[in-house]
């Protein structure tokens, strides 16, 4: 076991921002739950930094990995946690593809917070969703507040950044969008496949994505509250897709 | 219109903490769109605190409010609030007595982020749900975090701290518990009455509240994530049980 360097601690400074994990090819997996979870991932995990007690305690899980130790101190001042760290890992950023349009799909559309993209990606792996696609100009996928939100389900569902306008125009599928004034989701009938189409929480869904929305749909709604949350909402409506259609 | 003094930019300093708070009576409604919403509760509003720019725009509908004109950078200062803070409303906090068990509600079990307070209030709210009762370690509502992620409905939905296993037991209504093992919420026949309970993501509901939970449900999982935030889980459940009864 070797102890963190200088270099290796300004390098995790450094994958906070968008613009070092691009030129790097690296993000960070931050905190225990989502550093162990990598073990069962097909990601490429360069090191993994972490306390003497983390290392310790999970020695089996951890072989075959890179293994670094340093304190607490120096991996919460490096990482973008406030409270305590344990452990951090540099992992390679996979190199995707567009997927396929098939099965049940999430689609994006200027969703710019990390945490609630981070909170979709962990209810789309809740309700076996493998796929995200989403407008260039929504959150990063490798910020580590998304990878932190995910709660582990990075590992789970891929989510890629593309022209989703183009996407949508070239898939057969049926695209849900969620708009107020669409169908209540309590009587909609799904198709077994589809793309559900969320818009961000400020602008909804724009124009360019929106003419490619086959059925509008909407959460009813019985109180006074005026919009839902954009993860939240997409909670809901996989569930009501769920209820119909219970194969992944 | 007068000018922010020293000493009221103390006080918007202080009751960012739950024991100044206590100690004056007094909560702060920060943000735009909260404070806007204070118009159409009965809440008794001390003075809002506002950039001229915002007071201006705002006239017709402040009359009556105690206005007072600071820099948006003494009120994004004295906020909690990271970015840009337009207004800040300093206000009392209610007397709340328990509310009868009747209805919908919703129960917390040591639920300790105000954030995801926040959310379920919000939620709630969406969903037409009056009253969260709430066990005394729960988040404080009027955390200046917790309003902030109520989007406004922190008027609609009242909050009260009590015990809660004794408020369980002198209920006469179904408690539905959320439980890894209970019932399929698709499946669940929901009365038109009863109380949702729900435990905090780490220690889930404790015993104590646990032995008056009269049917334990679950969202059923299709994938590969372990858990569910508890405010997603919430809202969740709440449009399993909304698409049953749809009376308020």
């Amino acid at each position: 076991m070797t102890m963190i360097s200088k270099n290796q601690l300004k390098l995790l400074r450094a994958l906070g921002q968008k613009k070092q994990r691009k030129a790097h090819g690296l993000f960070l997996v931050e905190g225990e739950k989502n550093v162990l979870e990598l073990v069962h991932t097909s990601l490429s995990v360069r090191q993994i930094f972490a306390t003497s007690e983390f290392l310790t305690k999970h020695l089996e899980e951890l072989k075959g990995f890179e293994c670094i130790e340093a304190s607490l101190d120096e991996l919460t001042k490096a990482s973008s946690l406030v409270s305590n760290n344990a452990a951090v890992a540099v992992v390679e950023i996979p190199e995707t593809q567009a997927p396929e349009a098939k099965g049940m799909m999430i689609a994006l559309d200027g969703v710019s917070d990390p945490g609630n993209l981070g909170t979709i990606i962990r209810i789309a792996d809740w309700y076996g969703i493998k796929h995200i696609v989403a407008s260039t100009d929504c959150a990063d996928p490798y910020n580590p507040k998304t990878i932190r939100a995910t709660m582990g389900s990075f590992g789970r569902v891929q989510v890629t950044l593309l022209d989703l306008p183009a996407y949508l125009q070239q898939s057969a599928l049926p695209v849900y969008g969620a708009f107020l004034e669409g169908e209540n989701v309590h009587k909609t009938q799904f198709s077994a496949q589809g793309i559900l189409l969320m818009g961000s929480e400020s602008h909804g869904v724009r124009p360019e994505a929106k003419q490619y929305v086959t059925d509008k749909i909407t959460i009813p709604a019985f109180g006074g509250a005026e919009s839902l949350n954009v993860a939240m909402a997409t909670g809901i409506i996989l569930d009501n897709f769920r209820r119909q259609h219970s194969e992944c």
